[in-house]
This record gives C-alpha cells, sequence and structure tokens, in this order.
C-alpha cells in the first residue's frame, strides 16, 4: 500500500509548510531562506517538500500565490469614492505595516533574476491590488462619479508608488493622517480632473 | 620616507576605484560584489583599498555618494512648469535607463540590513532629485505659478514613486509618451490643484 495521508492531512500539512515559508520570508529574506529551515519549522520532511517543489524558487513562488487569494474583498462600499479611496488607502497601510518590508525587497532583488519569482510577485502581490483598483473605479463610474474605466490603471500606479516611495524606499510609515492627504491631494484632483 | 602616491595619482586611482564599484554593483549587485573584484577591475591592490574603506559597505557608500555630487544640473528653464516638469519627468527616464535595476534592487535590499547604505542610498540618489524638485517648483513661485513651497515634496514623492512602480517593480521602461502623459494627467492637475 502506498505511503499516502489523508486528504485532511495532506492539506493541512500543505498550509503548514507555506505559512512556514511566509515565516521565513519576513524572518531573514528570500537569499537567506532554505528548504531546511521551512521544513524544521513546519514540522515536515524535506522529502515531502521536495516531493511538491522542486526548489526553494517553485515554492516560495507557490507561497506568494496562495496569499493572492487570500486578500480581502473591498468593504461594501459606504457611498462615495472618497470613501472608497480611503478604505482602500487604509487598508494598503495596514498591509504595508503587516508585511516585513525587508522581506518583500529580498523578493523584489530575486525577481529581477527569476522570472518564475518576478510572475509570482505579480501575481500574488500586485494583481489583488490591481482587481480592489478596478472594483473602486467601477463602482464610481456605476453611481455617475467617473466615467473612463482606464482610471483603473491610473489609481493602481498611484497607490502602488505611493506605497513603495514612502513605506519602502524612504522607511516612514503610512499614517492614516497621510493616507487621507493622499486621496484628498492626489488621487481625487487626478481622477476627477480626467473624468 | 613613507611611500604615498603623489596627489594626482592617488586622486586618478580612487576615481578608478569608485568606478569599478559602480560597474560591480550592474553588474553582479551588491550581495555578490567583493573587494577582490573591485581590486581587480580598477588595477588597485587591495591593501590600496583598505587603506581607505574599512570594508565593503563603506566603499559601496562612497561610491553612492561620489554620484550624488555629479548629478546634473536642470537645464536653465524653457518657461513653463510645464516644460520643467517635462525635461524633469524626461531625466528621471534616461537614468532610470542608464542604470541597472537589477543593482538598485540590490542595494535597496542592502539598505534594509545596513543603515550606513540606507543612509548613502538616501543622500546619492534621492537628494539630488529632492533638489530638483525644489528648484522647479521654486521656479514655478517666480514665475507665480505656483505659491506654496511645499509642493516640492509632494512632486518628489510622486517621480519618485511612479519611476518605481512602473520601472522598477513592474519591469516597463519609462517612453517619453508615458511621461508626458504622467506630467498632464497626473503632476499637473495635482499641483494646480493645491496652488
Amino acid at each position: 500500500m502506498p505511503r499516502t495521508a489523508p486528504p485532511g492531512r495532506a492539506a493541512a500539512r500543505t498550509a503548514a509548510i507555506i505559512e512556514a515559508t511566509h515565516t521565513l520570508l519576513r524572518e531573514v529574506g528570500y537569499e537567506q531562506l532554505s528548504i531546511d529551515a521551512v521544513a524544521a519549522r513546519a514540522g515536515a520532511s524535506k522529502t515531502t517538500i521536495y516531493r511538491r517543489w522542486s526548489d526553494k524558487s517553485a515554492l516560495v513562488c507557490a507561497a506568494l500565490l496562495a496569499r493572492s487569494t487570500s486578500v480581502e474583498e473591498l468593504p461594501p462600499g459606504a457611498g462615495t469614492l472618497r470613501e472608497d479611496l480611503l478604505a482602500l488607502a487604509l487598508s494598503i497601510a495596514t498591509l504595508a505595516e503587516q508585511e516585513d518590508v525587508p522581506g518583500f525587497v529580498s523578493l523584489l532583488a530575486a525577481a529581477q533574476k527569476e522570472a518564475d519569482i518576478a510572475e509570482a510577485l505579480r501575481s500574488g502581490a500586485l494583481d489583488p491590488l490591481r482587481r480592489n483598483c478596478r472594483d473602486v473605479v467601477q463602482r464610481a463610474i456605476g453611481r455617475g462619479e467617473l466615467k473612463d474605466s482606464a482610471m483603473s490603471d491610473v489609481l493602481f500606479d498611484l497607490l502602488l508608488g505611493h506605497t513603495l516611495a514612502r513605506s519602502v524606499v524612504q522607511g516612514q510609515a503610512l499614517s492614516a493622517d497621510d493616507q487621507q492627504d493622499f486621496v484628498d491631494k492626489v488621487l481625487l484632483p487626478v481622477l476627477s480632473a480626467r473624468g
């Protein structure tokens, strides 16, 4: 009889391995992360890990992609574009606080050399934000506040850029006041200037 | 008699070492850069390098700071805020093209762990841009196009964020058309909305 774990236990083991990978990415970054350490942290054998993922890069990609499906949807919306933008900007500030910035930057460095990591980073970290931006713009179109659905790309670039410039490069916290300022003094003027 | 090189030759040797450091940062990134490789590339002895810089981090900081004094001043200015913003946005696009993005990201990763690198990166890469933003805003104030000198920080964050979001994270080229779009559809609406 082949030694395979029952389905429920296999899923729990996979979840533990993915979780351990995220923890180690935060703690030591991509460069220093090892399959040995993931196995020890997850209480799994290296064989179990290698049976599913061929190497560190594949495991990290799986962890990034697993995250993309667990990102929160936008709240139902309180009725105006400004309120939706505030909710979105605050959720990004919370995310930037929870995530470890050094871990993210180590992945960004790995992404410059490995196309798979770049692709997983885009799908896992950027696509959820892109989807949220589209939702906010579509709701505003539905309410008659905006007309042009291409605004969603503009919004995405501005939010991503703001987060990177402040949090990643300058090491500044994204306070609630700063995020409100960004909504009122940057996002709203740009979006309303363009329809 | 102590064996010291004549002043002119010492300066030329320093310049060669700094230049070799920049080249290797572009080619292999911070993590892989070694004093051995810098010495070989610059045609200098390791002793010469260690006499001036205590370690790799100190040498890389010196190279970053050397760059900050060699950044171009803004051109005289063609007479309007829009033209100055276009010139600035295009000069950033040229810089992003010349610099090696993976090299920059490897420094950003190192900066998360070493405060000296973070500080040198700020001074070498960000302060020149900050100074250019201030000049553009001050000229616009001089011409009566803007009133608020705090606009220069807003401009700095937007330009830095746009460059990071497009070039560093999404790996997109900053074309002249895109930069003009950014000036007309983001920078000008934000700056003029705020005075």
